[in-house]
C-alpha cells in the first residue's frame, strides 16, 4: 500500500529518534552517565502530567505535554548547549541554527503537520503563552532535581554558585511555577554556596 | 515551604527516572546500543502525536499519550520481557510482578494520583478500551521500524520469522491501527523469511 503522507510521517519519526544520541550536561539519577535529550523529553512530559496542579489557571497540560515531546528535536542538528555555557554573545547563532534545524526536521512531515509542529516549537521557544511559560519552567526544574540525587552533576562540572543558578534556572522556574521553585530552592541552598 | 503532597509527587518523578536504566531488546536506529524504556516511552508518545489520524474514530490522542508516558514504569521493578521470549507459561508470573511494581511505584504518589495512574496503567494492560488498543498498537509498531533501520536488530537476536512476527506484533498492530500494519508489512517481508 503506498501512502506518501504516511511515508512522510514515518520519515520524521525515524529521524526524530536520533534525539537520544544527543547528550546533555546533567547526569542521570545514579550518576552513571549523562542524560540524553530523548529520555529527558519523556521525563519532563511526565513532570507535566504529575505536576499539572502547579500550573497557573488556564494552562492546558495536554498542550504542554505535546510541546515538551517536540521541544528538543532541533538538537539533532544544532546540539544541546548546556545552560551554564549559554551567553548573550552566542544566543543569536544558537537561535539561527535551531530555526534551520526545525525547518529541516519538521519539514519531513506532511505540510500541514510541519506547519503545526513548527508553530508549537516556536511557541515554546518564545516563552510567552501560558502553556509555553509552564513548559519552560518544567524544562528548567528537572535538571536540579537530578543533580540533587546524582551527587551535584552539572553544578560541579561548571562550578555553579547558587546566585548563578538562581539567575539561569530559578528565574524561569519561578515565572511558570513558583510553587516548584519554593519547594526546591532550600534543597539547592543546602548544597550550593 | 513544606508540602507533603509535592514531596510525594517529586518522590515518584525521581523514582520514575530509573526507567531509562532498563534496556530493551531493540537497538536504537544507528545500531550502537540497545534502546532504553525511558526514551522508548518518549518515542512512542511522539508516534501517537504524529500518527493520530490513523487512530480509529473516538480515540483520544491526549489520553493515549498520557498512557504511553506511564505504560512501562513497572519495568523499574519487573524488568522488560522481550516480546520474542514471552510465553503463556511465564505470563501470569510477569503480570503478578508488574502489578506489584505498579502498586509500589504509583503508590509513591498522593492517593488520588496513585489511583488515577494505576487505573490508566491497568486500562493500557487490559487492551480493551479504544485508547488502550491504539496505544498498544503503537507500542508494537515502533520496534519493527527501528529494526528496519538498525540492520535487523532483535529479529536477528531471536531468529524471528515473518510468521512469528505476524503473530506477536502484526496481530496487535492490525487490531489498533490496520493502516500502519499495511504500510510496514511489505517492508518487513522484504527482509524476513
Ligand atoms: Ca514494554
Amino acid at each position: 500500500m503506498t501512502s506518501p503522507r504516511l511515508d512522510a510521517q514515518m520519515a520524521f519519526l525515524t529521524e526524530a529518534e536520533k534525539l537520544r544520541t544527543i547528550l546533555r550536561a546533567t547526569p542521570i539519577g545514579d550518576g552513571s552517565r549523562q542524560e540524553n535529550s530523548g529520555e529527558h523529553s519523556w521525563h519532563i512530559a511526565l513532570y507535566a502530567l504529575i505536576l499539572a496542579e502547579h500550573a497557573p489557571e488556564g494552562v492546558s497540560i495536554d498542550r504542554v505535554i505535546r510541546m515538551l515531546l517536540i521541544h528538543d528535536i532541533v538538537e539533532i542538528d544544532a546540539g544541546d548547549v548546556p545552560i551554564y555555557l549559554q551567553s548573550a554573545d552566542t544566543q543569536s547563532d544558537t537561535e539561527a541554527a535551531e530555526l534551520e534545524a526545525a525547518k529541516r526536521i519538521f519539514g519531513l512531515l506532511p505540510d500541514d503537520q510541519a506547519a503545526d509542529m513548527l508553530a508549537l516549537w516556536q511557541e515554546f521557544e518564545a516563552a510567552e503563552s501560558p502553556d509555553a511559560v509552564f513548559a519552560k519552567s518544567l524544562d528548567r526544574f528537572q535538571p536540579p532535581n537530578l543533580n540533587l540525587v546524582n551527587g551535584g552533576g552539572s553544578w560541579k562540572t561548571y562550578n555553579v554558585t547558587f546566585d548563578e543558578l538562581d539567575r539561569r534556572v530559578g528565574k524561569p522556574v519561578r515565572r511558570g511555577a513558583p510553587t516548584l521553585w519554593n519547594w526546591i530552592a532550600p534543597k539547592i541552598r543546602a548544597v550550593l554556596r
